[in-house]
């Protein structure tokens, strides 16, 4: 408190009224949210779980928060970034073990990558899957990253032509800042690969890799030619944390209920009723993409157009309003939705 | 640094040298350690990773050390803490299910807790694998928990006649401070129960549940009547975090190669390989029991007896000695072993 008390005896003492106003403003933590109901469900949660003595106050060692993050904090349209990695891995692949060029499904991602945008019909989820573990395992954890890192730094979104981890969203920055300033610790919670995320994660969000829950594989320990001891990525999954998944994840490695839950899809659905179960204040919050020009518009509900990636069911938007989640709507809640918007 | 000095400069006003002395002796963090290698280790390592600007710097958020807990940090005979807690369960389960009280291995844990302490030889590691099923598993998460922390707040250690959490060894608890007074985040990673642990490793050792990796059954997600969901824990493993599960449980809950380990068995050795394959400054430590008198005695490392239970072979006695691990010898290197001792 100090800082913002020392400026505002200056500017007091200055008398200039534009120098008070921007201390004001700095003091706003969700600048980019447009006052309404989602903000302000935001800001009395934090109060009543922070007021020392007040009836629903949390002790800090219980306060967890858990964000998916496809379609919560960053883009996830026309495709789930981790799937676009998975397909322009299809090429490196193909050049290590040839006979693949023309066995299904990696010679229809060929096509596609070649511009043939009719061929991303042609896949099926079995074929995801396949491509899936043709590109994620197989390889030890550090050659995995390396891969990881060096794909994020050149791969780029197709609408907007910039690197996958500029498309978060700056609403939620705030959130979780605000939340971790205030005693929470911010978990992701996803339906993607957890070693994927945690590559990224800690410089994109703050959130370290210890603090990711997500999808999560076998490896096997074992020992290079010098003996040196290893982690190979196995085909095997341990964790699908979607849907029933993800309360079952936060069990598993976190071990405490949360007190706050944020989501977008149907898979975020238990993960919110497991939030809300617990006593006291718990916040559930469920971004809708309602903002085709700034982003993208999908549902069904409220009538959006119907979509595979992120899908956000009418049962859904009921079940928010009857179970007291907040829906935060990207169109009316977010002043800004990217930090590289002006 | 500031209280030091003030006593320091009083100390040095009144002219008390026994007072100055008192300073100089709570500036040593392991008071209940011997001088020797195995405590000069330790203070080594940590001077040496966070010296800034020093060849061996760790970053603060890359400083994990991880501890097994059984025989590490911990009493683990005559039996592991957590299979006394599912034979003395056993009572009660065939209370709730008497077509079981003449059903090995059942009847047999009847006999052995009825004193019959013979009975003991006939439980095979089947056996017990059965029993651990039938009272760890079937019952939700909110059970387990209130059943766990029931036990322990009644259950007494054979020898001691004292609460299993009191009989934590004093130089280990030092060695957690020490490591969290500088940036250190400290783990449990245990073959025992990850649920079981979390119930007491909080107020026990100052580890909260999401840092606690050990072995862990799925739960399953479901509604109860009213409509409220919970948690059923499942008798199917997710991950059996001993040996080679050790490093695979660090990787999936954790996601960083330590920097410093410690543990006591052949159960940790992979564990200890995988934190000094790492490069800079890393701590592998080995609690070696060959203190008959103040504790336990058992090997057969060292031609200590043999046993079952938290087993130190030659093999891994010489592992140790080769790479570089550290050997803590309960008897030379621990002044104080539990901290009810005077």
């Amino acid at each position: 408190m100090k800082p913002d008390l020392k400026l505002t005896l200056v500017s007091l003492a200055t008398g200039v009224l534009g120098f008070a106003t921007t201390v004001v403003s700095a003091q706003d933590p969700l600048p980019s949210w447009n006052d309404g109901p989602a903000k302000q469900a935001i800001l009395e949660f934090v109060k009543a779980t922070t007021t020392q003595g007040g009836p629903q106050f949390v002790s800090p060692e219980e306060r967890i928060a858990t964000f998916d993050q496809d379609g919560t904090l960053w883009v996830e349209h026309p495709m789930y970034t981790q799937v676009m990695y998975c397909l322009e891995k299809v090429p490196a692949l193909v050049k290590a073990k040839p006979e693949l060029a023309n066995v299904a499904p990696f010679n229809t991602v060929l096509e596609l990558l070649h511009g043939d945008r009719a061929a991303m019909e042609k896949l099926t989820l079995p074929d995801i899957e396949k491509i899936a573990i043709a590109t994620l395992t197989g390889m030890s954890v550090e050659t995995f990253q390396a891969e990881v890192k060096q794909w994020l730094a050149e791969a780029k979104h197709p609408r907007w032509k910039k690197p996958y981890t500029e498309l978060t969203y700056l609403p939620m920055h705030e959130v979780l800042k605000y939340l971790r300033a205030n005693g929470y610790k911010t978990y992701i919670v996803t339906g993607g690969g957890q070693d994927f995320v945690r590559e990224y994660a800690e410089e994109t969000y703050g959130i370290p890799p210890e603090d990711i829950v997500g999808t999560a594989g076998e490896t096997k320990y074992g020992y290079d030619k010098s003996g040196k001891p290893f982690l190979t990525k196995e085909p095997k999954l341990i964790l699908n944390d979607n849907y029933a998944g993800k309360p079952e994840g936060i069990h598993l490695m976190i071990g405490r209920q949360p007190y706050a839950a944020f989501g977008n899809s149907t898979g975020d659905r238990q993960m919110l009723e497991y939030t809300k179960a617990g006593g006291g204040a718990r916040l559930a919050m469920i971004v809708l993409h309602d903002d085709a020009t700034r982003e993208y518009a999908y549902g069904p509900a409220e009538g959006l157009p119907d979509t595979k990636v992120g899908t956000f069911t009418r049962a859904l938007y009921d079940e928010a309003k009857k179970n007291g989640w907040t829906v935060i709507s990207m169109k009316k809640d977010w002043k800004q939705i990217f930090a590289f918007e002006k």
